[in-house]
């Protein structure tokens, strides 16, 4: 096992790097970053991922990275906005091999190459641990919208249609697969897409800033985040299950489960689809589908909202009840 | 033992009062946070603390916190910024009783209102690990010196008199105390500071943005940050050891120890003293030093900028070696 070297080397090997020249980083020699001054003020997310909880001990370290970056971008997505800075907090298990931690940093500098834009890492902190590997990103965005605001899930109103990028599914289907929990025969592509989960291309977010009332990611799960715009706009959201975009191995799941309305609520239940989902005004809906299309974005509508309160699940014209688990919850003590 | 309540009780109840009403926190029931648009752009520090490494198992988790707010809070005063917005991640335990946690977020809000100046949470994410506790804080803050500029470790010149806040050495002293390697006898406030070194008031901040050319807040121990500002400025920071301001506990143990300059040196390699470090020009130290003590803030000056590098250390008129181990440093495999 080759040594770790000193911090600072492994500041100037692994981290400096994917500062990209960014001016405010300091070379992260310094002990803050600076922000250029943004004329509608900053937006920021917080999200962490733990060895044992969000990924599991024999995960190649590149992709829990870019779990890690894409579990924080999806939510700059789904609100209309563009990264424009990461910070990032590693502690890191003294049991692994230093080639780990310079795997870990590769992935986590390829995704905020490619998938957010050339977004900096600007700062951050590395530490060591005697227990599993905890990473928390702290990714700093700007909004698009021309009134400088984020998307939220409270702008939501009667009469919106209810869309969604993407296909939902295939990552809940892969962990299954890689619990041991489901027969992974046809889900190959599932189970690698299940490792880090891939959100819309950034060109989404300027889509959802102009055209979108109300906008979430679906990380928790399609019914859980469609039950928190519901609940923060005071409007209920009636969802159409059967129009809910799934990938051709979600289907072969589909018509091998039996009754397959129970399988295709494990899928809108399971999370980290990374997805968004957006509330857009009847007159607003041509334009923002027609862009979406344009980019190549497979976008569905999946229901409408309504006056009144909650989820109304509709499949194939019968009304379901909600299931008792929509989604993740934490879980303390 | 109380089980947790469901995640948004648990936001609700431990986190939502924690913003201060801040509308940029969108009441903690979005996935974003806004900061309000600062002139000069924003500064950003970030910090983690790790249970094994940071903390022992058997501390008390509101200090805990208190620790990982000071780690993060002494940053932005010795860069001569104000904290204005504070995001945290948490990996709680699963096999933490959830009063541990409310106690947690108690001394987290105690510690933002009272010595960050009401400064608000405004997001982050909990989520449960089978591991130790690792909390890690993301501190947003604006510089106050007139130029927009936090005060880096890279402005200092020749003839710049190097000051100091506060003491040195009692958060290593309790340190050595509470795991069983030094006798704690004397040593009782040591042992209580260690638990979350107190960084200066906030009001120190104005102070050095006004009149600090370079700056350092004490963390992986004097020598060795006073050395990250000798390499960043390209100039040598020359050191009289025995005017390193001191507390009657630390005197204590320079008294009983033999020889008293090897007890010295442990005590400027400790770390965690928070204490913040500044190079002031002559024509300047004069106001620096009076407004310091007008805030009731002991400051010493300690040495001298000279053309040159590294480190020139001095006790009692005569030169001493530096010692190969000057501060903390991060080994990771």
């Amino acid at each position: 096992m080759e040594p770790a070297p000193p911090e600072f080397d492994l500041i100037a090997q692994l981290w400096a790097p994917l500062t990209l020249g960014a001016p405010g980083a300091f070379g992260l020699k310094d002990d803050v970053a600076q922000l250029s001054s943004a004329p509608f003020g900053h937006v920021v997310t917080c999200d962490q991922i733990i060895e044992g909880t969000h990924f599991l001990p024999s995960d190649p370290l590149d992709w829990v990275a870019k779990r890690l970056v894409r579990r924080n971008l999806s939510d700059l997505i789904a609100k209309g906005c563009k990264p424009i800075g990461a910070f990032l907090s590693v502690a890191w298990p003294k049991s692994r091999p230093y080639a780990h931690l310079a795997d870990f940093a590769a992935g986590l500098g390829q995704d905020l190459a490619e998938l957010c834009g050339a977004c900096p890492l600007l700062g951050g902190d590395t530490s060591t641990t005697h227990g599993p590997l905890v990473a928390s990103l702290t990714l700093v965005g700007v909004p698009l919208s021309a009134a400088g605001q984020p998307i939220l899930r409270s702008g939501a109103q009667a009469g919106d249609l209810i869309f969604l990028t993407g296909t939902i599914g295939d990552p809940f289907l892969g962990l299954q697969v890689r619990l041991g929990l489901m027969d992974g025969q046809g889900l190959e592509g599932a189970v690698s897409i299940a490792l880090a989960p891939s959100p819309p291309p950034l060109a989404v977010a300027a889509i959802i800033a102009t055209h979108a009332k109300a906008s979430i990611d679906i990380s928790d799960g399609l019914l859980a985040d469609a039950g928190h715009v519901a609940a923060a706009s005071g409007r209920a959201l009636e969802l159409d299950l059967e129009r809910v975009p799934l990938s051709a191995e979600a289907r072969v799941f589909l018509d091998r489960a039996q009754p397959p309305v129970e399988a295709l609520l494990s899928l809108v239940t399971g999370g980290d689809d990374y997805q968004a989902l957006t509330c857009v005004a009847p007159a607003e809906a041509k334009a923002f589908a027609s862009k979406m299309k344009a980019l190549g974005v497979q976008i569905s509508q999946i229901g409408v909202c309504r006056d009144g309160q909650g989820l109304n699940l509709f499949f194939q014209g019968e009304r379901l009840d909600l299931p008792a688990r929509t989604g993740w919850q934490f879980s303390g003590a």
